[in-house]
């Protein structure tokens, strides 16, 4: 949220002066034929009205009539581990950004230093998804957008989240096992496969593809640019007016 | 955040256009002394201003310069149980509410929805104050300042706080461990004496006063309502201006 400064008041008015006095030049002259006393009407209009202009915006700084809540969204990234959600989530953050709103990146990393992860059984995941959950409200009802990047495989999780937002769009990000396995640079699947890792998505717990997914960009056929183009098209769209 | 409608900018044309017409008609009547002539370049000028005046406005809807983010604070309200904390900040919120900035009330019970609190060892509380700590920064990020109260007995927390937030202000509501434990409505000081509750504040755990409160409420001196003004009329001075 920004505050109007004093400064911009007066540069408005000023701003403002300039078309304004240019009119009222124009109209007096044409009424009565006299540009010496057009420009001199002009003149003094053009001084005065530069303090009554800001005046008037400080006025208008108190009333609230016609200033609308901006509407939060929130874009929830999902699909299998490796499958492109943090990258395509953060070049849409960055384009975002641009639009001066409200916004907030919300990963499934980086939110464990303030929500923790118990455990990664199904129950466990589902109580981490209502935390997260709570999050996303708290902001929003504070009209903060959110993007977030969970791998969230299950149906139901996915629905608690649908559920406690606003303005939800399920962006499923979607990968081949074995094209998510060959891009395995962290080695997590490799560990996962060796049995190191214990529920981990793809290998030895559950994907649950989504069924209702606003936006489903498949990785095989578009670069993660282009994906990001079309979340950015499709927020602008319907939630930036 | 707000967004101003179109209507906002015609309806401010108009209010405008009062203000500003009588005054060139003032000032043409001045110059050639004619009122039938003025009046009547005063309502052409009106009308083709109402639509100029419009135009201006949606014009510095884009423009930033002179907008000024607005610096969220964090009021935390620290002391023992059953001190009166949640009650003046509760009251503190709902007036700091009235003056239509982002606002988020942060209580240690309700917290727990979003953030789980592990355990009441004093390394369980310093890791959960952190936690809260990057919830306030999430927040302040996105210009919501943050209205908590938390028990925080312990210095190191409340300064683990003060080193992660902005625009911090202490606010110690100190009552004698006497008077709280008269105040035991929720039998909670009685459990705790009674060993059924472990490493409670003011019996099985210490309370660390703090030593740099910005505000502190003596609550055998002075009522809720007192102490909330008191605090609000703090915060207006420094933040909001």
């Amino acid at each position: 949220m920004y505050k109007e400064t004093n400064l911009r008041s007066i540069v408005k008015g000023i701003s403002w002066r300039f078309f304004a006095t240019a009119t009222t030049v124009t109209i007096i002259y044409v009424f009565f034929g006299r540009l010496d006393l057009a420009v001199a009407a002009g003149v003094v209009e053009a001084t005065t009205k530069v303090v009554i202009y800001w005046a008037h915006e400080r006025i208008w700084q108190r009333i609230k009539f016609g200033r609308k809540r901006i509407e939060p969204f929130n874009l929830w990234f999902t699909g299998l581990p490796l499958s492109g959600k943090t990258t395509i989530a953060d070049k849409v953050y960055e384009e975002l950004q641009r639009l001066d709103i409200p916004l907030e990146r919300i990963d499934s990393k980086d939110v464990r230093e303030m929500i923790p992860n118990i455990g990664y059984t199904r129950e466990d995941r589902i109580r981490h998804m209502k935390r997260i959950g709570h999050l996303i409200q708290t902001l929003q009802k504070n009209s903060v957008s959110t993007v977030c990047s969970f791998i969230s495989p299950y149906r139901k999780a996915r629905k608690i989240i649908r559920e406690m937002v606003k303005n939800n769009i399920v962006v499923y990000v979607k990968a081949d096992i074995e094209t998510c396995k060959k891009r395995d640079y962290k080695g997590v699947y490799q560990k996962a496969l060796k049995g190191e890792i214990k529920n981990f998505t793809g290998i030895s717990d559950v994907y649950e593809e989504p069924k209702h997914a606003e936006i489903i960009i498949d990785t095989e056929k578009i670069s993660p640019k282009e994906a990001a183009d079309l979340i950015v098209k499709y927020v602008k769209r319907k939630y930036i007016k």
